[in-house]
C-alpha cells in the first residue's frame, strides 16, 4: 500500500449528504427533557417559542436514523469543508510510539473552530422559517464567531452575550463577531432580568455560560422574529456535528485505516458528539470494539466528578430540565481557567452513552494541557486551542500506553480548532505563570445542593 | 464539464517537486546588487557572511529553470501545503459579474501567510550548512510567525526584530512567536549600533522594516553561527514562493481554466512573485497575453510614484544596492497604515518585470481595502489580512470592468493570510475611525533626496 498522506482530504462529492442521528442505534434513550414546572415531559411544541420548529423536531427525534443537509447548508460547508484528516507523522516520531496517530482538524475557518457546522443549521432554518434575528451566548469566543459568520452568510442579525470574563480578556474575538455584523454585549448585562438579578448579587461577577444563556433566551423570548441558538449540549448539535465523524469514517476508510480509540475535548459533548458518531455506531452495532474518550478539564470535570441527574441547563434556571452529568447549574469554573470548556452540565446523549459505559472520561489541569499544546505546535505546526489541547493531551497517553505495550494501534482525536485568540493563556503559561483551581468535594457539594429535586 | 467545485486541493502526489526561477525565462536580468562602497557588482561569496551559501547560489542563479525542492522541505510544506484554490461564487453573485474570480488561499497555517513557503527554505538550508540560529525582521508578524514556526520545526534558534509600531499593537503576534521558542526584540532597540543610532536621532520612532533589517543583519554578523534570513523582496524568496503559482496553475489546469488576469497585493513582492511566477513565464515565452497586477497601499507607493533607481535595502544602509522601485530606504509609511506592505523597495525581479510592462500596478487608499475585506469576509467566510485585502480590491475591480463590458474573463487573485491578528485596524474601520496618510511629492522627495548616487 502507498505511504499513508499527512492530509487527507475527501473531495467535494465524497463530503456526506446525510447528517447521522446516534440515537437511532441507541439501545436505551435518555430520558427525556421535562418541563420545570410541572416535571412532565417535553413535547417538541413547548420548543417552539425558544428554537426554530425544524430545530425542535429534530430535537426530539429518535428514531430517524439519517437526514438529509439542506443543499443551502451543504454549499455552506463547502466554504469550510471538508476538514482534513491529518496524520500526526512528526508527533509520533516525537514520542517514539508505535501507534498511528490521526486528527481530524476543525480549525481552518475564520471561527476557528468545529462550531461552523452547527452554526451553519441553526441559522439556515431559522432563515427557512422567515425569522429576522438570532440570540446566543458564547464562552471562550469560537461559537459566537461561528453563528456570527453563519448569520452574515444568510442575513440574520445577530445578539450575542458574551461571558464577561471572556469579552474582557479578549477583545479581538468581538471585533471578529463585530466584523461579521453580529451585536455583543458583555453577561451578565443590565439589558435582562436575569442579568440583572446576577448582578445584583455580585456586581464583579465575571459571568458564567449557564447565565448568558439565561439571558439569550429571555431577550429571544420577547420577539416573535427572533429564535435562541445553542451551540453544544442539545442533540440537534450532536446531530449537525456528525458531519465531523461521518468525514473522518469515510477518509479513513479510504486509507485503510480504522480507529481503535477515538478521544476528544468534552465541555458540552458538541465536538467529541461529532467525532465519534459514525464510529460509536459500529460500537452500538456491534461491528467494532473501539474505545470512546472524553477528556475533561481538572477544573470543571461534569463527567468524572459530576452527578447524572436532572438539572436546569442554565444558570437562571429558566430551561427544561435535562438529565446529564452535571455539576449544578449554579457551579462556576474558577476565572484562571483559560479557554472554553467551562459548562457545568454536559450532552445528555453523552451522559447517557457514559453512564452506560460506552464512553469513558478523564480529566487534566491546564499545565499539562499546555505542555501537550506546545510540544503538539513545534510538532505539528498548528498552534491548538486550549479546548482542543485538551484531546491532544489524551491521544499522548494513549500513544506512550501503546509505547509500553509495543502495541501499534491506531489513534483518532479531535483538534476543534485554533488557539489565536487564545493568547493571554499562552503567554501566561510561556511566562510560568499559569494556574489552576481543581474544585474540592465541598466546592462540588455546594453545585449538587442547588440540584432540582426530582429523582 | 462538471461544475467547478468551491475547492481545488492538489494531491500530495501533484504537488510541485521543484521551485521554478523566473529569471530564466526573463529576456533582461534586473541590474545586478552593487557593493556599496566600491560600486561594483557582488559576487556571490560576498553574500556568504550574511545567507546561508546554498541561498546566497540560489540568489545570484538566473539561468537554472528548476530547482529540486529537498526532501526535507517537501515533507515541511506537507503540513500546511497544499493551500486550496477557491472558486468564489459567493462573490461573483454579489458583484453580479461575468467574471469567474478564483483564489489562491495560503492563510490556513499557524502563521497565517504565505510566508511560510520561504521561512521553510532559510531554516532548511541554515540547518543544512550546520548553523544554530537566524535573526530577522518583522512588521505586520506573519514573516516573523513564519520564521519561528520553521526553526521550531529544522531546531534552530530566532532572534526576530519586530517594528516596534507593530509590537506594541500586536502583543499576541509575539506571544505566538515565542510559543514557538522565539526571541522577540522591538525594533528600534538598544541592542545594535543601528537601533541606538536610530533612537538617539528619535527616541520615539515607531521604527520600520528597513530599520528592523540592519538590526538583525548586525546581530547576525557577530556571531559565525548565524545568519540572516529576509521573507521577501530577494530573488531567493520569489523562487521559494514560486510554489504557490506552480500549485495554482496545476489546479487551474485541472479544472480546464487559465488566468486572464492575475492580481496580488505588493508589499516587497513575495507574494505577487510567487504567485504570478508560472504563468509570467507562458507570458514571457509568448505562451499567453495574461495581465498582472500589482495592488499597493496608497500610503507607501513604491511601484506607482516610486523612482527605479539604486537604493539600499535598508535604512540603516549596510546592505548591498538593489536597483528597484524605491521611495528610498529613509521613507516610513504614516504609522495609522494598517499591517504590512510598508517596505520602501520592491523585489528587483518586480520592478525589472513592471519596468518592462509586463506587470502593472496600481494604489488605493486603505478605507477602500477594509470595504473589499469587510464584504469578502462575509460572502466568502475568510476574515482576510489587511495586505491581501488589497488584492481583493483589485479583483473586485477587475470584475466590475467585466461587469460593464459583459466579457466573462477568469480572474486569480492571491490571498495571502488572515486577519486574526489584525483586529485592531478592522475595530478602527468598525468604528469608522480608520484614516489614511497618503504621501504629498514633497514627502516622497525627501525619500528620493537621500537615493545613494548611482546612475
Amino acid at each position: 500500500m502507498a505511504k499513508i498522506p499527512y492530509k487527507t482530504y475527501l473531495t467535494e462529492e465524497e463530503m456526506p449528504k446525510q447528517w447521522y442521528n446516534i440515537r437511532a442505534d441507541m439501545k436505551e434513550q435518555h430520558d427525556p427533557l421535562l418541563n420545570p414546572g410541572t416535571l412532565q415531559p417535553l413535547a417538541t411544541e413547548d420548543l417552539y417559542p425558544v428554537f426554530c420548529e425544524e430545530l425542535c423536531k429534530q430535537e426530539m427525534d429518535s428514531t430517524t436514523r439519517y437526514i438529509d443537509i439542506p443543499e443551502q447548508i451543504l454549499d455552506y460547508y463547502k466554504t469550510f469543508r471538508p476538514s482534513p484528516l491529518i496524520r500526526a507523522y512528526h508527533l509520533e516520531k516525537a514520542l517514539g510510539t508505535p501507534a498511528k496517530i490521526y486528527f481530524k482538524f476543525e480549525g481552518n475557518n475564520t471561527s476557528g473552530s468545529h462550531k461552523l457546522n452547527a452554526a451553519a443549521a441553526m441559522a439556515y432554518y431559522a432563515k427557512e422559517q422567515g425569522l429576522k434575528s438570532l440570540t446566543t451566548e458564547t464562552g471562550a469566543g469560537q461559537w459566537g464567531t461561528a453563528l456570527s459568520m453563519a448569520c452574515a452568510y444568510f442575513g440574520l442579525d445577530l445578539t450575542v452575550f458574551m461571558v464577561k470574563v471572556s469579552f474582557n480578556q479578549k477583545p479581538f474575538r468581538k471585533a471578529v463577531m463585530e466584523t461579521y455584523g453580529a451585536k455583543i454585549i458583555p453577561s451578565p448585562s443590565d439589558t435582562t432580568q436575569v442579568g440583572r438579578a446576577m448582578l445584583a448579587n455580585d456586581p464583579n461577577t465575571g459571568g458564567s455560560l449557564g447565565c448568558a444563556i439565561s439571558e439569550a433566551i429571555e431577550l429571544s423570548m420577547g420577539d416573535d422574529n427572533c429564535r435562541y441558538a445553542l451551540g453544544s449540549v442539545l442533540n440537534q448539535v450532536l446531530l449537525h456535528q456528525s458531519i465531523i465523524g461521518l468525514e473522518s469514517k469515510i477518509a479513513m476508510e479510504k486509507l485503510g485505516e480504522y480507529p481503535d480509540v477515538v478521544i476528544g475535548c468534552a465541555g458540552g459533548g458538541s465536538n467529541l458528539g461529532g467525532l465519534m458518531s459514525a464510529f460509536m455506531q459500529d460500537k452500538l452495532t456491534g461491528k467494532s470494539n473501539a474505545r470512546f474518550i472524553a477528556v475533561e478539564p481538572a477544573s470543571c470535570p461534569s463527567m468524572t466528578r459530576g452527578k447524572y441527574a436532572y438539572d436546569f441547563c442554565d444558570t437562571g434556571k429558566i430551561t427544561p430540565l435535562a438529565r446529564m452529568y452535571t455539576l449544578g447549574s449554579d457551579f462556576m469554573p474558577s476565572p484562571n481557567h483559560a479557554g472554553g470548556l467551562r459548562y457545568h452540565g454536559m450532552s445528555p446523549i453523552l451522559s447517557k452513552l457514559y453512564h452506560d459505559k460506552y464512553l469513558e472520561a478523564i480529566s487534566v489541569d491546564q499545565n499539562k494541557v499546555f505542555d501537550a499544546a506546545t510540544m503538539f505546535c513545534k510538532l505539528e505546526q498548528i498552534l491548538p486551542a486550549p479546548e482542543s489541547s485538551h484531546a491532544i493531551y489524551g491521544a499522548i497517553q494513549e500513544a506512550l500506553k501503546c509505547k509500553e505495550t509495543g502495541e501499534a494501534k491506531t489513534i483518532l482525536f479531535g483538534l476543534t480548532g485554533t488557539g489565536y485568540f487564545d493568547m493571554p493563556a499562552y503567554m501566561q503559561y510561556n511566562e510560568g505563570k499559569m494556574t489552576d483551581y481543581i474544585p474540592t468535594d465541598a466546592d462540588l457539594q455546594r453545585g449538587f445542593d442547588g440540584l432540582p429535586k426530582v429523582d
